[in-house]
């Protein structure tokens, strides 16, 4: 996994590769069961079956009447007595031949009836209905396991549970669900400079952003997130924590304090304890990314920079993490936008620039620059909504696509 | 409010500007104070302003050495002896002319100095550095208030708080912010079909699948969710149900029971307790939609089946129950793809096709139908990541740009 030797900066494809190469996904044995009701953004730790057919049965609709086609006339109306009354809920008898039931939108369709037609279309007294020429036979009739069959697999180990697929587990029946136990992350922030946020702010101060961005990421994905607050800058200090944090999480995210400095405390600590690899990603901002183990527990250290942070946090550390938590669909998906500005040198570092979409008056999606880029800046990723990809040794041209990631794409 | 007299279908855009109208925010007095490092997912209930410079004075963006541009030759190398270390977090002295000083990534630049050079493009011992020939006056140096100057606005009332947001509070010392109250949702279900998954399925019923979705939809969005399960087909229960929600939430979701039919008991009780609009929208899958208010609480009345209910809820329910919250980000931002599928039809009503998007071997974005578009499947909208928009009296053409809004994007 060493990269130091390589003499250019690492595309961010290919250390996301290391990356996902290297991550060891929660094993199977670290399950619980969860109510579906409570499972949002859990990953199923095995794949999910129905035992029956959805809907189970032919059903209605719409509210109106069911009948067997057969009984109507080629042309002009049809006169049929009602037999029986269907509301949703109630098992029907079969359908005696030549008559027509009066049914409701979700009830079941009788054995015997093929076709329902709504009644806007019909006239009806409480003894018999009219109905219109020609029918279509089967119309408005949702046909037993139209949905899903009995036996079919409906979601996948390591899929992370959407809104949509708690009502889709539901609907088969199944009230709880294996999910891997949430992923353990701790993060810990070095920099003597930092003053966490309410307090009065030394010279030579700043106050602690990293913590908080970190946080918002970790809830957001759904980790337990083991906050170890700011490390001082000492050797023994920074040992201290990452005993601790490789002792309580599974993994640990560091933000500053790793680089070549002679004040950076946690490459020459990791090293005692475990092993680190530092790596220059082509990526801007960012770029120094550490990447290692403390006494086995994976270790993600990211630059210092409040911008480097989110950035390198949502684009390289988001896909281990929800890799090592058991999840398949780990990477966000890139659209391309229309370019409101130009970037004619080719690019150094993939840059992630935090920029603005809007709409034109046809509807066509563009995006605009944030403002400052400089990875010190956060406030543009805070009025921004994605980010525009400026790829590696590309070149952005106004009027032309640009690669898109939405922040909602990348935070969840 | 009232549409029932319109001869079409309304618009899925001008139902949207009715109901937004038609929100009456969470008073400011509703507010509480959460930590920052608790308040993702939270609505500002006021403006935040910056009470420092951030960065609070010019600082280093490298480990390097720090000097002042006018001692250096116009060519060749300089050699200027050091004068002071400073590492992140320590005040500096005012720089002696003339000399350099040892600096670090994050520390404050010394006042009389105004440029950095990084370690790498430097030879140095404990007693002088050589700095390279014609360094930029300026570079490497982070000015006091670059991302943000004292007594700017840095996020706005009504701004829904994402992770970086969450740092960029914390960066400028505000360690807790007022917020909304988290908005209280009541939901129930109407139908006597309805089966709790867990149970058997008796003949003529399906099990529940509306109250999951909703569920979950409800808690990414960071509301209240006030369960209140499925309410038997009758007039009594119905009211009771209605009565219990109006005391309890500041809005009510209800899925299924509202149309014209015999067994749908909602239209009544809420009219006998409110007022009560039937709406018929141009959305597909869907089109009747209830909106009107219980006892003075407002009401909106989905569609019954699992697909109709996912997407109205996401597309028309979370926009009005957002303003409700007092978010102003309330609309999602629909991006342009590539169709791999053909809709050679206008479409009468506007709909929303669960599809998946992928990318060609140039990077250009394409979206496929997910599967079967019946407003009773609710597995496609499992395995797709977003809504292929078929515009209203519009037709899609493969190859041609589509409308597509990510899941993502309107479910958080």
């Amino acid at each position: 996994m060493s990269c130091c030797d390589q003499p250019g900066l690492i595309p961010v494809e290919q250390a996301l590769e290391k990356l996902l190469n290297a991550a060891q996904p929660i094993t199977e044995t670290e399950t619980e069961m969860v109510a579906v009701g409570k499972a949002l953004g859990r990953v199923l730790a095995a794949d999910q079956q129905s035992t029956v057919d959805v809907p189970p049965a032919d059903n209605s609709a719409m509210d109106g009447f069911a009948f067997n086609s057969v009984d109507c006339k080629e042309s002009g109306q049809t006169t049929l007595p009602l037999s029986q009354r269907i509301p949703a809920g109630v098992a029907p008898q079969s359908l005696q031949p030549g008559t027509a039931a009066r049914i409701f939108t979700g009830a079941e369709v009788p054995s015997g009836a093929d076709t329902v037609i709504m009644q806007e279309n019909c006239q009806w007294d409480s003894d018999q209905v009219i109905l219109p020429a020609e029918p279509k036979a089967g119309d408005n009739v949702r046909p037993r396991g139209q949905d899903i069959q009995s036996g079919s697999i409906i979601m996948c180990r390591g899929h992370r549970i959407k809104p949509q697929d708690m009502g889709l587990l539901a609907s088969v029946g199944i009230a709880e669900v294996p999910v891997y136990r949430r992923l353990k992350v701790a993060v810990l922030s070095t920099g003597d400079e930092l003053v966490e946020p309410g307090s009065d702010l030394p010279p030579g101060h700043i106050y602690n952003s990293n913590r908080y961005t970190l946080a918002g990421l970790m809830e957001a994905q759904g980790f337990d997130y083991i906050d170890l607050g700011i490390v001082p800058d000492n050797f023994e200090a920074t040992e201290q924590a990452l005993r601790k944090a490789a002792a309580l999480a599974d993994c640990i995210v560091t933000s500053g304090g790793v680089s070549v400095g002679e004040e950076d405390h946690v490459k020459a600590c990791v090293e005692k304890l475990g092993s680190l690899d530092l790596w220059r990603l082509a990526i801007k901002p960012g770029k120094p990314l550490a990447f290692g183990n403390v006494l086995g527990t994976p270790i993600l250290g990211l630059p210092g920079n409040p911008a480097a942070v989110f950035v390198t946090c949502a684009i390289v550390a988001r896909p281990f993490l929800l890799k090592t938590q058991g999840a398949n669909d780990i990477l966000p998906t890139p659209i391309q936008v229309i370019a409101d500005f130009d970037r004619p040198k080719p690019a150094k570092r993939q840059e992630y620039l935090r920029a603005m979409l809007s709409l034109d008056e046809n509807g066509v999606a563009h995006a605009q620059i944030a403002g400052n880029q400089s990875s010190g800046v956060l406030s543009t990723a805070s009025v921004g909504n994605g980010f525009a990809v400026h790829s590696l040794n590309g070149t952005i041209t106004a009027g032309e696509p640009v690669p898109f990631l939405l922040f909602s794409d990348v935070l969840y």
